[in-house]
């Protein structure tokens, strides 16, 4: 059961058409092939995951992404199969499905994105694919061309909704949301939906998340937005410190509304909406983690850097032994020091102004209820009082590091039966 | 229950004096403080947690090793109650029982190392250890000083077996055995104890380990063997990623056999003999890990270097999706070659002579099934054979990098539904 995820609707974006039908790859027959298409003139930006084994569609999209120069015009997703894995024969499965959408879309190739996800390591069924590829764009084709009224249920709210839920694998819920903008005294949309629940600690990117804007903005600028938004989104959530093959985030803008830019007065509040909807998906991801029963907020502040506040926030948040007293409502205070002494610090950027990281220093508040400081267990302190906070689905554990102003703020989910059960008896 | 845990029994090492009580600082009144004299002339090294949080034993261990130079008399140690967390007061109560084992037994305050194991962030109970050291300490003045004959049950076998019991918290048995080797005509013997089942990922030492011989050696010489011995044995394990407070890993040289040093002709076989008992403990505390089911060994080949061997090899020990099929005896090679993608390697250390890590190069081995080569699934794997190995209690992963010369082997456990029963249900 997800822990508390209620986002709001999902608003359509203008010049965004989205078939989803079911090519039979999941094998419960259940949607699991999404073509997107995108009006010309639409702008695109995207990162992706640092694996050394980025998966074939990975390295493809990289490549179209690049010689496009961000002139996408079609994103492929399908669930089900990875396409990781598969060596050069992957490699050429993705390219030859590319060129099935460039050819039904009439779209040059590098202007077609492929994306996969769910198992790792096996073929995708090709025939199946063609075919999935085949029924989607007919309907895209079907639709008159940039037409963006209440049309073939393709443009409209349940559209959304369907490509949502058919780009998910082990989530229970489709992550799906939009923010909106007053630019120049038009509305700017920003929809975006997500897809993971395990395999979760992206680095640059997610498991595959897809936001869309009908602002006009130019493919460098929007390639600067996302990097801004992901640090403090999506890199900023761990389920279990497995980083997927697939993870990728991508950002299109149809230009269908107001332009913007860098040096436009509203770009910062564009800047702000997005990063606060990418917060939205990637928060949705851990309270739809597998086995969760908790939300947890690791804020972590007083640091000399950033990257030493998110080391410590990633120690505490994925610490097995912590997980599982959060799990288990203990307000394990021990186990919260064990998860701070391990992590990687390191030494100060500015040995003169600043100093080594110092324990004696260090408070940590659980909810409300400061549990340590000056070195010891803070006066006052007791066990009921930490695991009545242990004990609620949202939990903020806070720690001051004691020697700068950097803060970072990293998401988790705790470390139930479930997740073994699933994990153990599942195959992703 | 553990895993193939079967070590040859400890041999008493002449000269070393073991007092094990039962103080009641664990709640089920078993023996919980040992009390270790040690012969005028011993030396002694250690090494201890890198923890930011490194508990008061540790802190004072280390100071007392240091002005003492290695010449180290008594070693103190307490389960049921790390003393870690626990700032200034700890502190001085660590301080306080060095004390008085040195006024009880007549040597100076900082010939005493103090150790302790068990719940983070609670005050020692005080007058309990207080009494614990005056029983022990009793039990060695009664010993004529120096007799190392089968005398009042503090210098035999069955006081070893008591020592290593009474250090144990989560363990399921004790972890004591002995190696030996001739040395110009006598016979040197090593015996060693170790305690660990949960909160391990060394970094410099283990959880708690005594390794004592009766060779003579210079404190420096000593020190440096053992900082060796640690890499390969203590330093390549992992349970759950999780590093203590109070790992501390001990060996003490009490002269009483031949007398051995860097230039010695049989200084290898020492080192040799001491690197494979610490590997033995240290995979006795695998083999004992909370819920472990199967022993890995996960060997990464062909790398550039010993470091980035060891960074993938701990990606995969450490990655719970990994854990969790091994558990189920699910051959998931996707899972594996996650875990590998997303390690941490450094670019080569000499970018002429060396490449970048690919993932074309990378072959993956279950057992002695090639899974995974020129990237892609290698020809003639079938799931049927994978699981074969995977359902085995001893499962060796081999991972060859094809770029270098460099190999490391990590040890490991799986993640069952009894390390998250473990963990929730109790304290620790």
């Amino acid at each position: 059961m997800p822990v508390n995820l209620n986002l709001a609707d999902g608003v359509p974006v203008a010049g965004v058409r989205l078939a989803s039908v079911a090519a039979g790859i999941k094998r419960d027959g259940s949607t699991d092939l999404v073509l997107i298409a995108l009006p010309e003139g639409s702008t695109t930006a995207a990162v992706f995951t640092q694996s050394h084994f980025a998966a074939a569609p990975v390295l493809l999209s990289r490549q179209h992404l690049a010689s496009s120069g961000g002139a996408v015009r079609a994103l492929l997703v399908n669930s089900g199969n990875a396409n990781a894995g598969t060596g050069e024969p992957g490699l050429a499965m993705a390219r030859g499905h590319a060129q099935a959408v460039a050819q039904a879309l009439e779209v040059p190739l590098d202007a077609v994105l492929p994306f996969s996800t769910g198992v790792i390591g096996q073929a995708l069924p090709d025939v199946r694919l063609r075919g999935g590829i085949e029924a989607a764009a007919a309907l895209i084709r079907a639709d008159a061309e940039g037409g963006d009224g209440a049309g073939e249920g393709i443009h409209d709210g349940p559209a959304w909704q369907r490509a949502a839920r058919g780009i998910m694998t082990t989530d229970t819920q489709p992550k799906l949301t939009s923010r909106s903008l007053e630019v120049a005294g038009t509305l700017v949309t920003l929809t975006g939906f997500a897809k993971g629940a395990g395999m979760i600690e992206p680095d640059m990117a997610t498991m595959l998340a897809y936001v869309f804007t009908d602002a006009a903005i130019d493919a460098a600028s929007l390639d600067r937005a996302l990097r801004g938004a992901v640090a403090t989104s999506f890199n900023a959530i761990t389920v279990d410190s497995d980083t997927s093959t697939n993870d990728s985030l991508v950002l299109c803008a149809t230009g269908r509304g107001a332009a913007l830019g860098p040096d436009h007065a509203d770009w910062q509040a564009f800047v702000d909406a997005l990063s606060a909807l990418c917060l939205d998906l990637a928060q949705a991801i851990v309270r739809d983690a597998e086995g969760a029963t908790k939300f947890i907020t690791v804020r972590v502040a007083g640091g000399d850097s950033v990257a030493e506040c998110r080391s410590v926030a990633r120690a505490i948040a994925n610490s097995p032994l912590v997980k599982t007293a959060l799990f288990a409502s203990d307000a394990n205070v021990g186990r919260l020091l064990m998860a701070i002494g391990k992590a990687q610090v390191p030494e100060p950027a500015n040995p003169v102004l600043s100093v080594r990281l110092d324990a004696n220093r260090i408070d940590v508040r659980i909810g409300d209820v400061l549990a340590f400081a000056a070195g010891g267990v803070a006066a006052g302190y007791t066990e009921e009082r930490g695991a009545a906070v242990f004990a609620r689905e949202e939990i903020l554990i806070e720690v001051a590091l004691g020697r700068g102003e950097a803060v970072f703020e990293v998401y988790t989910s705790d470390l139930s039966h479930d997740y073994v059960r699933i994990n153990a008896d599942y195959r992703s």
